[in-house]
């Protein structure tokens, strides 16, 4: 077993690695080692205010106490001093980071931008979590094909014969608010199936599934249509949501029938940075009948990922083997379960 | 035989009220004795301004000189003087009229909006042109079914197993700028199937079909995803092309990949109120293997309904029962053909 607390390093410091961060500081079996950053912007600053330790590299030292950040070191040091690396670069730098990882050999989670090619096993905690241990270089899907996957291996692949899906994308994260489209509704693939199901089965190699996206000019979660052809017989809604292991919340649209509702609900409730963790499918759009299942789920695009990101760790570092604890203790790291709560209580019947 | 041309009153001047009476006054089959206002706004000024014949109700009548409109003359005259009545008012509302149209005892055309119980036949000219002939009250199918239909009864109902459509609707048309969603993705149905198969179903009785719903923030044009199971084989994208008699046309997407590229060609060629009055299926989202067909198609929410709005014409007032020749006249009318040969010049191979 690995010594308690597990040193960890966030190499890159923007949507994923600024909230795995955050949980990494939270948790008692990791300890934040610091964060790289590469450039003095705005997410810098906020994060020198908040007392994370920034690591720059050598040439970049001034440019960062121009802005008045003083760097706690260089990106090497921290690097060597810790035993897990998260690299949440910006897609595609990662495989260009990975010639430095060879030398350092320690393991590295990457994010879902980068291509499954370059890492062992591309994961999902509710399918492959038993798979991860002792490996060097782990890929946590993207946010859609996270919560795809989350409702297939809740279902259990076994049991499924074919998955039909169209991925209602956001245009861009709030912040990235240059991207477009604007008032328009872009194509997101040039052919069938979107990128989507190739990722989808880099985790289940043969799932029979098919994907089409399409973006849309919202920076609030992803929505998903999907039809799910199982091969014997229907589940309902709430076996669904309990074999997620509290991954996958419902809400009558009733109650909330749009994405901004959604993250009005999580600010409102105080949840860090208003991230929904969990899959929220919507209970009155779900049937099931003749073996198809059809259902519709909003999918926060910043947040889905970062539960999938701390269990990995607990697998790739041995701390536990046991898939079910360790996302307990996750859910209730990250409050995952009081939102799950609220719906429960308002929701219709 | 009744003579031409057939006089025609346009009741309701809102979206597609307006463009009925446009390809009206274009026709030497039909001949436009006025329109109905209910309201003094923008709309009434600009058609007044295009020489536009407008009717209005007796207690109306200074309402509308207040704002430097002379009415033609009372709602009960035109309605009167007219051997074909639109009725173009908003959902719900024809349904009122209705009793007026009892007494009258004229053909009325319905508009998508209204129930499909208070007409005889729910019509879309692909599947039923035939069976209008000499009926009182018939009802122009919405925008998505529409656009739905023309798929299906392209490739014929009888061929068709199953279908399963997301529908990704605009939010609102250009001009109904108060309408939500802003910045989210929302809902649009209670429960699976959204209201779009159950009016699909209005026209095509016992079709297996399940549609899903949302809106998001755009105003030009929806999008479906279409999976479409075929009992028998497949069919290629130009045979469907074909077959829809030029109500469905076909462009790559790395030539225009969103919706506000589709509509900014429209404006281009000169099409009134940039309309596009055809289907639009991206050539490379075109699959159909295992006779499973997928597709994703954009469709002009304002426009689409256009042609069928003046092919159920020909067919209720018994002037042709030819339905590809009706076809043939009205695509002429409308323009309906150059987009397509520009889309099919700029293709890639």
């Amino acid at each position: 077993m690995v010594k308690i607390p597990v040193k960890v390093a966030v190499n890159g410091y923007g949507t994923i690695g600024k909230r795995i961060a955050t949980v990494i500081l939270k948790s008692s079996d990791f300890k934040l080692v610091g964060v790289a950053k590469y450039t003095p912007d705005y997410r810098a600053l906020v994060a020198a205010k908040q007392g994370v330790k920034i690591y720059v590299p050598r040439e970049k030292v001034e440019a960062f106490r121009a802005v008045g950040i003083e760097p706690e070191g260089y990106v090497d040091y921290l690097l060597e001093e810790s035993e897990l690396i998260y690299d949440a670069s910006p897609a595609g730098q990662g495989a260009k980071n990975k010639r430095l990882y060879d030398k350092l050999k320690k393991p590295v989670v990457f994010q879902g931008g980068e291509d499954p090619d370059i890492v062992e096993v591309s994961y999902s905690t509710l399918c492959n979590y038993s798979s991860v241990q002792g490996k060097r270089y782990v890929r946590v899907v993207s946010c859609n094909t996270t919560g795809l996957l989350r409702v297939m291996c809740s279902l259990g692949v076994e049991s499924i014969r074919r998955v039909f899906a169209t991925i209602v994308r956001r245009a861009s994260d709030p912040g990235e608010d240059f991207k477009g489209p604007v008032n328009s509704i872009k194509l997101d693939l040039e052919r069938i199936p979107s990128h989507h199901a190739l990722d989808v089965r880099s985790v289940i190699g043969d799932l029979d599934i098919e994907t089409v996206a399409v973006a849309v000019p919202s920076t609030l979660m992803h929505v998903h249509v999907l039809e799910v052809l199982l091969k014997d017989k229907c589940v309902d809604v709430s076996t669904l949501e309990k074999l997620s292991q509290g991954r996958i919340i419902t809400v009558d649209s009733r109650l909330a029938d749009t994405t901004g509702k959604l993250i009005e609900i999580a600010r409102d409730l105080g949840r860090t940075r208003n991230d929904l963790y969990e899959n929220i499918v919507f209970t009155n759009t779900f049937t099931c009948h003749n073996n198809t299942l059809i259902l519709v789920q909003a999918v926060h695009q910043e947040a889905i990922v970062i539960p999938e990101n701390i269990d990995v760790a607990y697998g790739i570092m041995n701390l536990d083997t046991d898939v079910y604890r360790v996302i307990s203790k996750v859910n209730s790291l990250l409050g995952i379960g009081v939102i799950k709560q609220i719906f429960y209580r308002a929701n219709f019947t």
